[in-house]
């Protein structure tokens, strides 16, 4: 992540938009809240999360992971798995995007997107 | 932006996996975050959110004025300019988006985002 990102207009470190670049990233707010209601197998998770490839996935839970928002779990089983589930600091995350969500629920309809562009 | 970004694991269309797509576009929630207080002058507002180039940002803010999140006002002053403020649903985002500030003010450090890439 670029370091700007993070800063505010004086280029001081801020937490607050720290947190807006690492959620305004692709498919992260949606792999947390996917992540909410429990542990998730990987292969699970790519069929939830639906259209994000395997590696971006991957690449994304990593960044995740290293932030202290997902747990990683290998399961050492007969094929081996690998599970997530968010942390403590991850759980208290998805609650803040869950706000997110409430708000989509009171205003966004499929009309809405028709204009949004990647 | 992608149909499936906005659906369940069904295929259905599901407003808060919606809500979270827009959101996790990069600068997006940033953007919604720095017009929280009000007006901003196009040139100021690029200032603001820092890193975004000029393009970008007009392409971002005009799908955010689509979905009806942000208002677009011409002054037609002599040179004329354009600023931007939040809706009334911009500004129940914006509350929302708070609450991701909270989280972060509370857990994220500098050193968490040394392993964050794009």
């Amino acid at each position: 992540m670029e370091p700007k990102l993070a800063q505010d207009r004086d280029g001081q470190f801020c937490p607050t938009r720290a947190t807006l670049a690492l959620v305004g990233q692709k498919w992260v707010p949606r792999i947390v809240y996917e992540l909410r209601d429990g542990t998730h197998r990987f292969n699970d998770l790519a069929t939830t999360v639906g259209g994000c490839n395997s590696r971006t996935l991957r690449d994304r839970l990593r960044a995740l992971e290293e932030v202290g928002i997902v747990d990683r779990n290998e399961v050492a089983t007969n094929p081996p798995w690998v599970e997530y589930a968010l942390t403590p600091r991850g759980l208290e995350l998805a609650e803040a995007i869950e706000q997110l969500g409430a708000w989509g629920q009171r205003h966004m309809t499929p009309e809405m997107l028709s204009g949004v562009t990647e």
